[in-house]
């Protein structure tokens, strides 16, 4: 979650030194009540963010759903009591949290939702392909919309690239440093990036956990996926590169275990109404 | 221009303890060269911020263009040197900076260029709704792209909307408060949002320097400007609220002075390739 | 307002590891009240910042009035209970905060006071010429004595000096310059400081809508003043460079707008006795 | 000294996204020279600090002196060469550090000269009782004029106060707390704040190392002094509240060691003309 | 004590997005109770801090003891009630805190009590050679165990070793520069390491307050202390350098102030178990 | 690595204002050289940390060695050149960083040589419970040595505790669970914390992946790993609690992957001797 000190820098960037219109037009300490309603269905996120906002300033909240919830459209998510001016200040900051993170929330829940109807266990791992400095709120608003964290970051995963290959010299290099790392890592699974099914199977017989496509059809993927699972039963293997909520249910259909998607973090934010009356 | 601290952070926060991956595979220390290139037509941002975060890491930086460069595709933007552990640990980091800040700077020359080409001296200005945290970033995307900033924040700008009209009991009221407004902020422009034509010419009348319409249709403001301009020949016109790269020229055309927009954070980013090799 | 982690910083600068002397005494756990009383007629300021002081050690608060309020001598402004140790770990850095603040509000009031009996629309408009590292507290200060802030910063307003003329080569470069720079930022004011009345009405001419004498004297500002009102009626005339509360009268007197002034930050912090007691 | 946090934070509160003058009026590329220069004498401090702030902004630097230097008139201190805009945005930030911090090393070094004239052991020490936020700067430009600090904060030094006494129920009790004080903190001297001679007799008679009378007057201590080493040769007297250039050298000539002040922190800040033009 | 921006980064660094663990085995949400409590005699320390983290969070608390503290086995010092994914985010820590300021403070205690059962008045003063970034820790912990603070930092108390004689070029100039700081600095004692008596003799003669044996055994000093205490007899010495636990009561009967030690920061953290239940 | 931030909070809340003692001395602008040497075997961390410290300073830097570094006693691994009152305000804080994380790296090395001539794949995995504060600095300094990291923190790995087991009413239940998050996690490892064979098995036949020994010993170690890799031989067996150098040997023997342990942190710093002298 937004600690504090970052709940004071969005406010302090956004508002140093108070609403210069509420105090030039005299109403900063007129009683007001300031509510938040979702236009859409939508998966909240960044409701505590929101309200951590508001308190911050000395409002007084009542916070009406949480994260992950799912609303119908003209539902209340929030609302706030106190002077004019406070109201205004917090506004904008509460409601770009709340609209950014429940864009994410229901971008991720919409893939989950249409790839489980055809893979029940599918999963939907975001990457960390998120706008810079906003892994916590985008990593909270995907866990609400019910996806999973691909990797936190390099130091605690092993995930191989091609990038990784051009500092080896020959391929039977490259796959005997796999096979060592999966010794030397004994509780991190081996993850390796793809792209043909001749590497998948080679990477697989040395000892790659996870194998994730990248920029693969599904047609690719349906005919490739049952071929490695023959000869190594216990794999995951993932889709990543172009999936999104278009094609995710023809992913899903391959029989890949999980979707590795930066697409949820793109698109517009959701669509909350902030309405701010005298109270 | 994104500083030290935030620097360390993004980096701290996606790499906190190394590569895991290149450490495990035994190359951390091998002499390697990272490029990055750009896929399609991009007016390049945040190519000195990922410059610094790839100069911070310790390696040896060529920087080849310079934020608000307009690139062809396949045009070299940065390249670094140093060992491959040092590479993957920049890679993503210096990437994601890159692409969502080209994104916006992209988006935001499209607007540029086809509003003038209708309307030569028309500004586009973008809102305060950027990602929560991403402000210093977002803005500097945004001039780069030749944009200009909105407001800052709301402490250094006047500007009335509807919900500070809920907290007068009558429109005289309302009025003279903007009246006096107006002797309060000698060095302000007192601007309001407005709805209609009515309003527009009332506001314009109690002393507004801009009217900014929200949501209004080009059709309405073709009929609008010229009524307001014939009595108010100094006042500045803005478009807000749904307007973007596809109806920017239908917008120009009314003879508004500025299009506000929040459009131009919203979509995918930029598209940089990066490839690693031995050097 | 300062913010959670300025609050936690003085404290830790001043008292990283409790107070040395209540604890050697032996009486750092006796319940006390701590009193923080006006010795001169004052507009207090930073009261709630010193309040967030207090209450952060966990002290008990009565705050008995508010930043902006005009106090006689001998007004108790703030009482803290609670163990004696606590009480003295608070007493100097809320003492200094209202001392230093209150010092500052109480200045600008001087001056607002002074000058509003002759001209009462005379704004008086703080500069960015605080100590360096104090602009909150600072801006705080300033509001609460009933001035406004000049500007925010370099990126929110345009303000031309001297020492921009001499990138240009020419008067008519300058001048058309500023012309076009009234079309670039059609949401901002056009300041311009001048030094004689010449310069003023070429600005004005060329489109300035502020005009900001720098260390003009108050006769030389009486003859000019009516002679560019005469030409440009709604420009804004601004007096900055030396004006103070000794001659803000004769300064307000010439017919100007507003005052820019630095002085209000400089000069004694106010008086604010504080008392400590067995409670 | 001030370090890269704070030096961006003072850049990034003045100038989050540029100097917008210079980048509107088309020269923000030019390239210029900026110089810092004395208007009267002056020790100058800040300087370091200053220097940190315009080489952050990439501008190339020649210090011509450093702080602690006592500076004749015109003197010139700093200069920086690069593109206008970026000598704009550091313009004020790095002349606010000079003048502030060359005003109090210049009261302070005032005080010194005058006191020793009289008496040539005479310390004078600085309060913590600096703008809140600025100790280090403060404390530097103190040092920079040849005073010292009187206490770094509440947890390194043993400081007794009026305060503090009233949780002792007896003078007894209170003079015992003393003398076993000593012994607890063998490392620290105990200093004890007295406002007349009877208490100072009775805290030098506990065992007080230093004793500090509070806004006596020079004529009460002439009298005191020698009657306290009298009877305490090595204990060492100071006095505060009130001390200024005006009377240091009454004080002075009392036969104190040292003055505890903290009206150096008080007045204007020293005059550093700025001038920029095109190189 | 730590503040609120430590708490969060200590939390964010271990749980940046939840508890993985009780999110993915579904148990997040369900209501528990978590409970710390001594395994062995300590006196705890870190107790404020450790609650500080897991209100942080959410947590219901009680505290049932506070730093300082002396505990049987099996105390409860903590427990906390809320959500199982809370607690768990917590448990660590919270417990880390507890442990290694507990062990901090127990050990000190430890060298307390023991050198006092035969030198009433010894002082137990702990060096600054804490872990880097701990010192706020660490130094709460040697207070809460009966020890005091030794130095601060450099910056306000005067100490010289072996390292600054080396730049003097003979020993009448060291002298002679130590015999001038005593004025220099007349609120401060000034102390000197030394090695041998001789040492201790000459620098005592020059001035020194107290003096400071580095890795003397007990023995030496048994015979060296009452020779300076002969001549100098309101000196202060110390001993530092291989004092712990073992040998602390040697070294207080040789008649020293105090011990100056490092030995109380190594050593195994204090043994708090944890244990949560459904509730 | 420690970042600049924490270079300079290290350096600020040492010597927030210069070293008072070389200062006093009047020697601190005297030119000095400080060397760092070894005084024992020793594995080196911290090293570029120390020399950040040392840099960031202003001092010339002889980088010898790096972390990660195999030395004998008396080797040179630093050496900084400047005034010598610089070199003393690095002295203790470069010392620090270097002792404490050497002291880490050794222990580390210490218990991988001696496990790996046993059993030469074995891994030293070091746990969370470093230091409050000092995770970035332990967890280099454990990779120096040649160790790996058990988990970064709760967010990004699977480990189930007893304290886990307590939310479920019935072990079927619990082992259900473990069975799903095999499923949700595809690509992390499912860990789980037993103390006896029969959880063991139940666990690795509900699919955990590692099972992680906790506070058994050698011999019920050696009697259980055959029997479970005999059903389970992908296995990854792992022992926790009380595994310290002194009985690695006998652990590796067991036939385990690998050890997690808290003991490296524990224990003295390295010792790195420091001289200073007249350059």
């Amino acid at each position: 979650m937004i600690n504090d000190v970052q709940v004071e820098a969005l406010l302090h960037e956004d508002v140093p030194h108070g609403d210069l219109t509420t105090m030039t037009m005299g109403i900063a300490d007129r009683p007001g009540i300031m509510a938040f309603v979702t236009r859409n269905d939508s998966v909240v996120a960044g409701v505590e963010e929101a309200a951590a906002v508001l308190r911050r300033l000395g409002l007084e909240m009542d916070v009406c759903h949480r994260s992950g919830d799912v609303l119908l459209p003209k539902t209340l998510v929030l609302q706030a009591r106190g002077p004019a001016g406070l109201l205004h200040c917090g506004w904008k900051v509460a409601q770009n949290l709340l609209e950014y993170c429940s864009g994410i929330a229901t971008r991720t829940q919409d893939m989950v939702v249409k790839g489980r109807a055809v893979n029940p266990h599918l999963q939907i791992a975001a990457t960390r392909k998120n706008f810079p400095g906003t892994k916590s709120l985008s990593a909270k608003a995907v866990l609400a919309g019910g996806g999973i964290i691909h990797r936190l970051g390099l130091s605690e995963t092993f995930l191989l690239f091609d990038n990784h290959h051009n500092f080896f010299s020959s391929p039977s290099q490259l796959f005997a440093a796999v096979t060592a790392a999966r010794r030397k890592l004994p509780e991190k699974k081996i993850c390796v990036e793809v792209k043909n099914i001749d590497d998948a199977l080679h990477f697989a017989q040395a000892g790659a956990h996870v194998l994730q496509f990248d920029k693969n059809s599904p047609e690719e993927l349906k005919e490739w996926v049952p071929r490695i699972r023959e000869r190594h039963p216990a794999i995951v293997i993932a889709a990543a590169g172009g999936v999104n909520t278009d094609n995710v249910e023809n992913y899903a259909r391959t029989g890949i275990d999980l979707v590795v998607t930066s697409w949820i973090y793109f698109g517009k934010p959701a669509d909350i109404a902030v309405t701010i009356h005298a109270n």
